[in-house]
């Protein structure tokens, strides 16, 4: 029994498939994501354990689900707080960044100065479709997330890491392990070198979807949106 | 203490301005909503009560709800059917009806003859638009509702009754009664007249919004999307 994965060209494909022949729009997709991330980080860090979340935002699809849990996050009586400092002009990405400006939550520009007020870091930095360097002013935040102490959830991959191949052999990224990583749809091969708590998110994916990429479905609880599983990708 | 409600008017109003200055796509509301509708379903009927559940939408949003419904309790191992008669050229409805044809939902032309196959009811026919009178093909639909013995959750609206009066004073739909309504934002004037379980969904509306429109923010759990409430609106 081992872990399957999607590969980043798999991945992206999937993804390419939800949003055709699937007839889903990101909009849709995006919401189910971020939902899937906030019900995780409810799991790992309950309110009792600190109200205080820190929500770090890429320039992509990544920092778009960040943003969407963010606001459910909020909704569940949180203190999020956004760092997004690459913000493209994607009409999606800046209509869920008003929604949380609504919601008076905060956007913050000195990540490390952030980090000491906070409880808990959510990673939505980069995504499943990350490849190559980090750019700026994304390297002080890899470095401040390897060099806290305070739990990071990643969602789909730990930002710096390579998709298929896992973290950089050395420098930037290579000491970044973060407790908890949410897998989005299915886990991908970086997950094989992750050591913390792994969720699988992402309730809709069709059998026929599942067969097509060769996807174990995980078995999801009730009507939860992620479920914990093991390094076999079973559920604990 | 008595029930807050929103009426047909304040309710359009608050639509309108969750996707214009609220940045909301109806694609994300939708998909709230109806997951909304999914969690209250698995609440007053989990899986150990029957796996079939009969969902009846209309041609508008409140169908859409319902079809979005629909998608997540399959995702919970149900076995939903579906009930479509007037399938309008709505792009976002015909992508919601594309999701559940390709996860083999099967949609049904006789809704009189389904229901003796089902083992509740969803009642996502009309909502707080609704006015006037029930056209056909829905007459049979709501004499069915009104006759049936099975549990009915209808959605925002318990189909034709008037939405700030109440359900007809006689003829169609006077002794429809469902037992279970799921009120989405906040309960309609048409709630005062409803005598079954009752819960509130649709966890996105700001603090904001909730004083703008003199709406009580309602007590969710964790990260439920929907709370029960009793009469006066309050969480039981």
């Amino acid at each position: 029994m081992t872990l399957k994965t999607l590969g980043a060209q798999a991945a992206a494909a999937l993804d390419r498939e939800l949003m055709g022949s699937g007839a889903f729009s990101i909009d849709q997709l995006m919401e189910l994501a971020g939902l899937s991330v906030s019900q995780a980080v409810y799991r790992v860090h309950p309110p009792r354990l600190g109200l205080n979340i820190l929500v770090a935002c890429g320039p992509g699809n990544n920092g778009g689900d960040g943003l969407v849990a963010a606001r459910h996050l909020f909704h569940y009586g949180y203190k999020p707080s956004i760092y997004y400092p690459k913000r493209s002009n994607n009409e999606l990405y800046q209509r869920l960044a008003k929604q949380l400006e609504d919601l008076d939550v905060p956007f913050v520009d000195d990540f490390p100065a952030a980090l000491k007020s906070t409880h808990h870091i959510v990673d939505a930095v980069f995504g499943f479709s990350f490849s190559g360097e980090v750019r700026e002013p994304f390297p002080a935040v890899i470095r401040a997330l390897e060099e806290t102490k305070l739990p990071v959830t990643s969602v789909d991959a730990p930002s710096s890491w390579n998709i298929d191949e896992g973290p950089p052999k050395s420098g930037l990224g290579s000491n970044f392990q973060p407790a908890v990583l949410v897998s989005l749809t299915a886990p991908k091969p970086l997950a094989r070198f992750f050591k913390g708590r792994h969720f699988v998110g992402g309730r809709f994916v069709s059998p026929k979807i599942a067969r097509q990429y060769d996807l174990d479905l995980p078995q999801y609880e009730g009507i939860d949106q992620v479920v914990e599983v093991d390094h076999n990708g079973q559920k604990l």
